[in-house]
């Protein structure tokens, strides 16, 4: 089987196991917070790795309230910056713990006096001894180079953390639940085997979320960027509306990522405005009123808290340009020009 | 002659105008940060006025060390999120002062104890009326629905408050220089206009840069999308080695944002790899050694400091687009779909 559809497979798993483990480092993490009174958190990623830092910030603001920042490496690498940090947890992520401004974005920062951890899948990388914690992913070897399980392990870190940061255990117990949710979402895959091929000559398109779905987005598109080589563009369903919208014309394949939630109404206002434009609308949701605007409705037969969501719709996202990719006729095992570990400065 | 290109040719002016207003009001602003020890900065902004808080993510951090976060409006506006704010500025920019999610962000930072501010082109719109302080624009009124002068308005206001907070008036001096620049940046519309044909049709295409200039990439690609419905996709050039590098076969169209400075080299680097796979490269650029590597060589015949470049090199980002939609039979003052404010909640 391809690497890339057996760790996809192998996500359920992944997360249930890391509920068992980690939880340790994650509290140790969050007192040493609330000792050194953190009032900002800086995660710094880059790819995949920067997708789940997207759906961090949502998840940590939410949660436990503390403004978050997506760190601009280059501040710090090129340019040298010294930033205030006293108060900052600074968190770097990258599931190799190789991504080299990365790293040396969380090193520059430990100088500058910021409490440090590392989200990683590699105990002995050099992100992970750089920082002060760090918190592992136990996604087992990734073998795909386009990354699937370690994206979701990393959600489910964040998950952790944000859950010992304001002592919220019934975070946990969700978070386990969800993992029989992702388990329940992978049999969307007939369906999206299916839906591939109409996508077969499809160059471009635009995926589209809002609020918490917004890294689910952008992943989405990532892959399918990785895999079949498509100018996949996230939006948020707001800054569409800001100008993007007007590329859209008669029959531009448009794919929403829709789940129930409070973010739920605004995609059935985008929706609404897509289809008036004469927009191909591929819907990824659960619920038939927006289902039923689509011109390829993609079920999820899931019902769950919108707060977990992003750990059960990237699972179609993934399988979507999975598919996708063989349509086409590619290895998505061997993505052009990409390799396990990128290095940029 | 169209609002566009009249206002694309107004921004000398509007930024000689700027740095002789306002520098009062940022100066106050600037004081009572330093009074509340103000150690985090959120920037609130949709479309265009996005891509200007990206610019001011490396403004503020590079100039005056204090962290940035780009907010997510949704998790307050959604989700009803409460975010520890006490040591916060939150600035909310709209041309309009009306985007109506960004308006509500301010008002309930500053429900939650920030200091809030407007950077804005409307003294009597909801955002000044509810910030603290208002730093306005002075950018006269635009007619154009794809925002230029706003924008680079928008920047100079940014450049004013770093100035204002580390007292730097070599940062004055330099804004007023660079108001010069842009004039003698105008020169290259004859070669944009020339360019945009080849590009006819072209339907998609990334636009590339690093640093300082990852917003002038991002609003380069925003107003190709506006007025010519072009999938034109920003990249950082470290993400874009992350993933999208993959999409790049023989002929694709990259447009790489270059000027001297720190960033050079990456671009240097990220140029060779885009020419190895036969990429179409068109490259704005100063340095003979950038331009030489391009298919499509577009100087900008301008001297300069990095830090400023940000001002002058949209300049060209803003005529490729002018000029694409008419090579394209498109009105660039009537881009179908959009109006001029856009309220998304």
């Amino acid at each position: 089987m391809s690497y890339m559809l057996d760790e996809i497979r192998q996500q359920p798993e992944v997360i249930a196991n890391l509920v068992e483990h980690n939880s340790g480092n994650a509290r140790m993490l969050a007192a040493e917070m609330r000792k050194r009174d953190i009032n900002l958190m800086i995660l710094a990623a880059r790819g995949t790795s920067d997708n789940a830092a997207t759906f961090g910030k949502y998840i940590f603001e939410m949660v436990n309230g503390i403004p978050v920042a997506l760190a601009a490496p280059s501040i710090i690498t090129l340019y040298g910056a010294r930033l205030r940090l006293d108060k900052a947890l600074v968190i770097g992520i990258s599931q190799s713990g190789k991504a080299t401004d990365v790293v040396e974005y969380l090193d520059r920062a430990k100088n500058m006096g910021a409490l440090t951890a590392a989200i990683t899948n590699e105990p002995e990388s050099d992100l992970a001894n750089i920082a002060d914690y760090t918190l592992l992913c136990h996604a087992g070897v990734e073998r795909g180079i386009a990354a699937t399980k370690t994206y979701t392990a990393t959600l489910g870190s964040i998950y952790m953390l944000a859950a010992a940061i304001s002592d919220r255990t019934d975070l946990l117990d969700g978070l386990r639940k969800t993992a029989d949710l992702m388990q329940q979402a992978l049999s969307c895959e007939d369906r999206i085997a299916v839906v591939s091929e109409r996508y077969r000559y499809m160059e471009e398109c635009f995926i589209i979320a809002r609020g918490l779905n917004q890294g689910t987005a952008a992943e989405t598109a990532l892959k399918m960027s990785e895999t079949s080589y498509l100018g996949a563009k996230p939006y948020s369903a707001a800054d569409f509306m800001h100008g993007p919208i007007a590329v859209i014309h008669e029959g531009f394949p448009c794919f929403l990522i829709a789940p129930d939630g409070k973010a739920f109404d605004v995609m059935i206002e985008t929706a609404d405005k897509l289809k008036e434009k004469g927009a191909e609308l591929a819907i990824i949701a659960n619920n038939q009123e927006i289902l039923s605007k689509a011109t390829v409705p993609i079920p999820i037969p899931v019902q769950m808290d919108e707060l977990f969501s992003p750990l059960v719709y990237i699972i179609a996202g993934q399988l979507l340009a999975y598919h996708l990719a063989l349509t086409k006729g590619y290895d998505p095992d061997r993505p052009r020009g990409l390799s396990k570990v990128t290095l940029t400065r």
